[in-house]
């Protein structure tokens, strides 16, 4: 079965209702880069895809960087002299700083100051806070709840653990009938927030069973990692097979209601940058095409110059473009079915170019074959590929002479790809195509 | 004599009218793909240029194509039961569905309308069909008439035949200095229709002529082919002379009111593409260039991959972009002299770019020459190149580097080619230009 | 030292008051392009910088040139019968043509107007006119004073000699760290015209005295020579060094009120035009980029298609697009210190990009390094590197892969490029950046 066919028949609804469902689920666990939340995620995660869990030991070297220890928490809270908790954990897992060392201690209203934040800026919202490789601890919250504090003296409680243990991360392979691989990457290591990343954890393992169930001629590694240092263990750990990575994609922010936006790997015109762009070009819709930068989420290390490889990111608002971004306003309110479908439906429209974009030879390529007496003239015939359009035909047919890829003579005859497809596979039925061997 | 010299001695009136009287001669005849019609054309032609005709029988291969064949038709009606003709052949050989197959029969108008085309949204013209490869027959008639039409049994009568013969096209060769060739082709296959393409053959037959009077640079090959059969039956039979032709224009549509369109030949960068754009942009008139497409007249045959020819068509409104395209609208009141005229200049100008298109080498590429001491400098001289552009000799002594024809350095500069080329010519004559030695 | 340190300690005012002064000091002198003029202004450019004075003699052959007669003159006049001096070369020396040949005789007005020139359109203004290679002679004038010339007998005077000399330049060599030179070439052949080429001069001799006090990578190598035939005739002489300038200026009109202009070198995209660009996008100020064309200033000769140098023109308002141009309003009131200073500023800070312009390599090339365990990812260090910038950190990082320079990765990341410099020399500091080793 081909991508090509599932699309048309795909329910987008059903899949946006999925998608949502696995959200509120995964929604409320408290994730970092390492520990027992990132582990409970995988596990929900196994219910969709068959995947693999690695866990990589605290102290591991991977290239420059080191897997840090692991951190787990179980509770903590400021409570002021009357014992009522002020700040309380169990109410939000953003209240704490990410990575926070165990504390219990009392102190007055100054010296417990110079451990919280807020965004004085949003005054209702909690801001998303880490210390990964500086030993700390911190509480966030909302600028009003800060300006309500009394002089007193709180007591102040983390129970966390930061030992030896391990980073945690989930990789399913689905062997298609070429070697050569299609890399979608998500981080998995945020807290609750919804758009940065449970939206990208929902969409691509959606994406990953629905790909499980097609015959596929790529292969396709799907990783569900701690943002930076996952994705240079992943790198370090698997050195040897990543020059099978053909394309790959970084899933992260794609249910937010802003329009759609690529970011072009460092290569910049590689085949999943056109292929994005084409997709995005005939969509419809808006959106915006940026090029590669050396800032942003795990395309930074699949793209650093010792790999280069051909990774971009296809999101919609880019981290730190809206507001909500790395706050409790970055919610299940945020993110919306419709712009979980939306993306997924673009995510698997790129796959669809991907698995079909090959290069052709016109077995005919001296002057035009006649269309007409192998039935591909008229649209009068009633067979299937008598709906293929004619200057798809033509065009597929003056461009393969094996320079263009089928996206290729998409690209140069401003024809949907799904169209010069269909004219492909028309002329290859009828022999005016045929593979390029290699 | 040099193509630029001509130029400016030409008399451009005199050639509109000898255009607009060849056309007036050519557009009653009733031709096709083959047949008497398009034998005729060529033998009125030849009263023009010394053409060749060439003969080719039907059921040969040509390609993935056969020779179909020939059509002849003598008169065609159909007759109400009175014995009115209310479609008749001999007002216009419109009528008539082109490669219509012999008919005479009567039937009810039911039947009768099965076979009968209009133009409902231009209910005054007749339109233009034909059925090539389709054994068929059919009427063509204003809707007006159309509707005229009343319940009645019809007699219809086609005096037709279609049977073994031969397809003719007619092909002139002026020998030049070098065995390169620029090729001119236009067809010859349509009725009555007057831009489409009686105005193609008449600018080309009058440009023949007027190149035949000349001392060429390059060899010259003129076909008057009918239309897809006839270049691909051409270059069949001629494949192992193709690789001569440098540069190549399909002539078509140079007759209406519309401005110059260039379609750019499938290479896109051709030495025809550079030069007919520089026309084009300095002729001081609106213009257009698009990109090749594999859809319009035979440079869909000669831009096929495997031949991939630097051809391209220079016409005014591109087919099927004017209502009065295929219909009896397109008359001889649709094309104006003036329009042919101002057509064959810009031919005649690219053709000159082409002539005089050269590398140079600057003999004194270190630091300028003294074009004081050479008489170059001033216009106070009285010699002819002392009206030399300033500015256009020392844009050709810098960029006379052998990397540079006169028509890039035309391009780069923004100077006329007209300019830069006089500049050559009085550079060569005091020898600080020299031809490159291959 | 670095130029990029000096830049900030740089005294701009001071630098404008120094070029004002020696520009007052030059001003008045009676310049040619050989001649005593010439060589007093070689004199006094001498008590700032150590300048080799060169003569050639007359006749010496360089390329398609020869050395011309030198021409000296002590006086010149115009007196009518009642012995007043009408035109008097003391008052200004733009009053008698350059190269004059000496004369004198008596003559009517109509005679005499043969040998007058003025400007109609400006008529308070003497133009500036010269016959090198036309032995001739002639008076300048403004034209209302020409309008008041009464029908008289004339006496003309012209104390000038033409014969055997030397045509003079000066030369200014610093030895850098490598061979490979910046050339920065100025013409210093005009009399009384202020921007052209005054300007040029003082802004020569300024920088020439600030980049001996460096310690300089380039080698750089300092002309002041009379226009064409000066650059021609070092061209000539100097033609087996030629290959080591690696980037170059031509040095004019830098003091007028316009926007800053850069031509382009005929090579188009090299180093120094990029550099150029660099500057003036991230000036803050209106600028304009042009193309190299074959007319102009010295540029003309080092981009000869036989040397074809990478050799720009970094200038104000161009010559002859400024009214004042070759007319005595081009005067010390037209050059105002503010634009001198500021074309100072933008000539350094281009040559600080070619000073610390290199290619370097990431030692870490495989995923980012991890920048907080060097001390580079927080701005709390208090270290002088922790204010580099992070962005440019991440992007000097991404692209030192040998093939990007610096300054592409400042045009690439839109980042300035002293903050490219200032984060490759914390990267190199620490290790994670390595000189290329070539």
């Amino acid at each position: 079965m081909e991508i090509g066919d599932l699309k048309k028949t795909i329910d987008l609804k059903k899949a946006a209702q999925e998608m949502y469902e696995l959200m509120y689920k995964l929604y409320p666990i408290c994730r970092s880069i390492t520990g027992d939340g990132f582990r409970e995620t995988l596990r929900i995660i196994q219910d969709y895809i068959p995947l693999t869990m690695h866990e990589i030991p605290t102290g591991t070297r991977v290239f420059d960087w080191t897997v840090p220890e692991e951190w787990n928490i179980k509770d903590a809270y400021v409570k002021n002299s009357k014992g009522e908790r002020v700040i309380d954990f169990k109410e939000s897992n953003l209240h704490v700083v990410g990575y926070s060392v165990p504390v219990h201690t009392r102190m007055p209203l100054s010296e417990l100051k110079k451990h919280l934040h807020t965004l004085p800026g949003h005054p209702d919202w909690i801001p998303y806070r880490t210390s990964y490789y500086k030993e700390n601890w911190g509480f966030c919250l909302s600028h009003n709840k800060f300006l309500e504090l009394q002089e007193d003296t709180y007591e102040v409680y983390i129970d966390s653990t930061l030992k030896e243990g391990y980073l945690t991360y989930g990789e399913y392979f689905i062997k298609g009938r070429v070697s050569e691989e299609v890399l979608l990457s998500c981080h998995a290591c945020h807290p609750s927030l919804c758009n940065d990343n449970v939206s990208g954890i929902v969409l691509t393992s959606l994406l990953g069973r629905y790909l499980s169930s097609l015959s596929l001629r790529y292969s396709y590694r799907i990783l569900f990692i701690p943002g930076t240092v996952g994705s240079i263990t992943w790198l370090s750990l698997n050195e040897a097979g990543v020059s099978k990575i053909k394309h790959g994609l970084v899933v992260t922010c794609v249910g937010d209601p802003g329009i759609s936006t690529y970011k072009r790997s460092r290569i910049g015109k590689a085949e999943i940058d056109v292929a994005v762009e084409h997709v995005l070009k005939h969509s419809g819709d808006s959106y915006k095409v940026v090029d590669f930068s050396p800032y942003g989420y795990d395309e930074r290390q699949y793209c650093s110059p010792g790999f280069n490889l051909p990774v971009g990111c296809l999101q919609r608002t880019p981290h730190g473009e809206y507001p909500e971004y790395h706050t409790s306003a970055d919610n299940c309110d945020f993110v919306k079915p419709e712009y979980l479908a939306d993306s997924f439906f673009k995510y698997l429209s790129v796959l669809n170019i991907l698995e079909n974009n090959k290069t052709y030879l016109n077995t005919n390529p001296k002057c035009e074959p006649q269309l007409g007496k192998r039935g591909l003239y008229t649209s009068t015939g009633g067979q299937s590929h008598a709906v293929v359009d004619q200057m798809a035909l033509l065009w597929a047919l003056n461009f393969s002479d094996g320079q263009h890829t089928l996206l290729d003579i998409a690209e140069k005859s401003g024809v949907r790809f799904d169209e010069i497809y269909e004219a492909s596979c028309a002329l290859l039925r009828t022999g005016l195509l045929e593979e390029q061997s290699l």
